[in-house]
């Protein structure tokens, strides 16, 4: 469906690599004061008086990371932003600027990549982030996506994966599991489509899950709300390849062991109905589905008081000693050691 | 020669993803002070006092903007970082930091993309800059390069397209032509090796634009020479695309026109001779060719004293009305409209 067979698609070539530049950014609104130059130079620049800047990057290969068969372009841009932001919320920074690259082949028209900066506008509107700058080029191959996230925040503030102390609580926002069984549910309806062109499948019993996987959003609320509540996390991480994986590279980090008890993993209704139908473990979900992008944390537990009871935040276990190791505690009080069962494009 | 057949070469998929970036980037070094906190968190830090920082990014695909039967991977990943360092000495900055996200599908052992992070370290060391994020991932087909880089400047010096004042001078530094007839050279090179692999090409000749195309380097000198000269340049851009597409550049974003004289035109003895042999006319790969990473800037007249006879720097013309347009005057005294005839990868 994305092929240039429509005679209203407008071929690439026609326009160049300046013209398409030119086209796809000439609406990206600029708001951030730190924004001093933006797109149409050499580079952008910055100036980020008496703060830290906050650097992150991510790519995304279309057939590794994404499937434009259900992925649609603008949730793909939408999502690619999202990505990279949460790295830079993890780090308890204020995100400001992204970059975006993207190479795609010359099956895609020019009606494509305004579809996919549709969904980058939208998302840099959403969480008030400039786009500064990009490179368009082709691919041979499909589509691929690198973006880069530029945050600032005071030194006092940032959160490295490092900071943990045995006996801080680990806790993490929202809930687990959501994007990898909305993912589950898409592939399944690929499926069917693939034979059945003609079906209409209803998604609407799995809206939530789907959401979490097309239409991802990062918790740009979590750091300001931790600071409402006058807590500062001593290490922080986003929640990309799975619960699991990220706890051990907390307490890899930090140089700790952890406990993380598996009844007070928080899930979603909907995520353990998927479960239930599709046959599939629901803390095996939420410990190695990844991309729910929820950030994992930890705080000091004097602190517990300030966030107890929050609905955004689930206390899900401790950290201990290195040489304890890092444990999942079952419903049955048995202890399990975690493993990095993450998703490895490799 | 790149697939993975031999059998001491190391498949990606043991390593995984987190392995190999620990691997990849285990040895690179970390110098520059406003490195806060560098790759291994969800986000590298940077500290800036009172300077403004320059942000720059560039993607690379195999098959289209390099070969790998001709380009080895350490001077692809020399190469790669170069191309974007030059974007941040064009805004007379000082190159600072930068990420590496690499795409690569299964048919690259682990020593290539040694090889390849070989190439970007040594560039790194060279120009001082430090490595401090990135993203390795699986593409479904080739190499894919994203680069990123930051530079700092202080506000009064950064030099923007936009500068350029009416009968300003155009200067450019070193000379051009050279890395596209030496990518004509390793294209004929490589037509030979595939009709007779045992042949043995006697580059030696062609060491000078040979050289220019796989190893290019980016002036950072120049900001330094102009700063110990007392001069501020009005506008500057770096000749990725070519001499002419360049000069269009700066007159569209100083809403200018400017006469260019084609005797002036700074060429190396070995990319005339190289034309003579490939019966090229050597202007237009100087217009044309691209890839030379020199800078391209405007000064005010009363500056020329300072930069006259300089062996790195060149006058090439000057800048004149928007309604004068900008043309190349020639050798013959006759003028021609200059035409955007740069690189488009579409």
């Amino acid at each position: 469906m994305l092929e240039a067979k429509n005679p209203q698609k407008t071929d690439l070539e026609k326009l160049g690599e300046f013209g398409l530049i030119d086209h796809l950014t000439k609406d990206l609104p600029q708001t951030q004061s730190s924004t001093a130059l933006s797109i149409g130079d050499d580079a952008a620049v910055l100036d980020h008086q008496g703060y830290q800047t906050v650097l992150t990057t991510d790519m995304l290969v279309e057939g590794v990371h994404f499937d434009l068969a259900y992925m649609p372009l603008q949730h793909l841009g939408y999502k690619a932003v999202v990505v990279n932001l949460s790295d830079v919320y993890a780090m308890n920074a204020a995100a400001t600027q992204i970059t975006v690259s993207l190479a795609v082949s010359n099956r895609f028209p020019l009606e494509a990549l305004e579809s996919f900066y549709e969904g980058v506008r939208h998302a840099a509107t959403h969480y008030g982030v400039d786009v500064v700058g990009g490179d368009t080029t082709s691919s041979t191959k499909g589509m691929i996506i690198s973006i880069t996230a530029l945050g600032t925040v005071v030194p006092a503030k940032i959160t490295k994966r490092s900071g943990a102390q045995e006996n801080d609580l680990l806790v993490v926002s929202g809930d687990l599991g959501g994007a990898y069984m909305g993912l589950q549910v898409l592939e399944r309806e690929k499926a069917v489509y693939e034979v059945n062109p003609n079906s209409q499948p209803d998604l609407e019993p799995y809206h939530y899950i789907v959401q979490r996987q097309l239409k991802p959003e990062a918790r740009k609320d979590i750091p300001n709300l931790l600071e409402a509540l006058d807590v500062l996390p001593t290490a922080m991480i986003d929640i990309s390849d799975g619960l699991s994986s990220e706890i051990l590279h907390l307490c890899k980090a930090s140089g700790l062991g952890c406990d993380l008890y598996e009844d007070k993993i928080p899930l979603d209704p909907t995520v353990i109905a998927a479960c239930e139908e599709f046959n599939i473990d629901s803390t095996t979900v939420a410990l190695s589905g990844g991309e729910d992008y929820e950030l994992l944390f930890t705080i000091a537990q004097k602190d517990f008081d300030k966030i107890k009871g929050n609905p955004h935040l689930t206390v899900i276990g401790h950290m201990t000693a290195k040489e304890s190791g890092a444990h999942l505690v079952t419903r049955a009080n048995t202890k399990i050691a975690l493993q990095a069962q993450g998703w490895n494009s490799f």
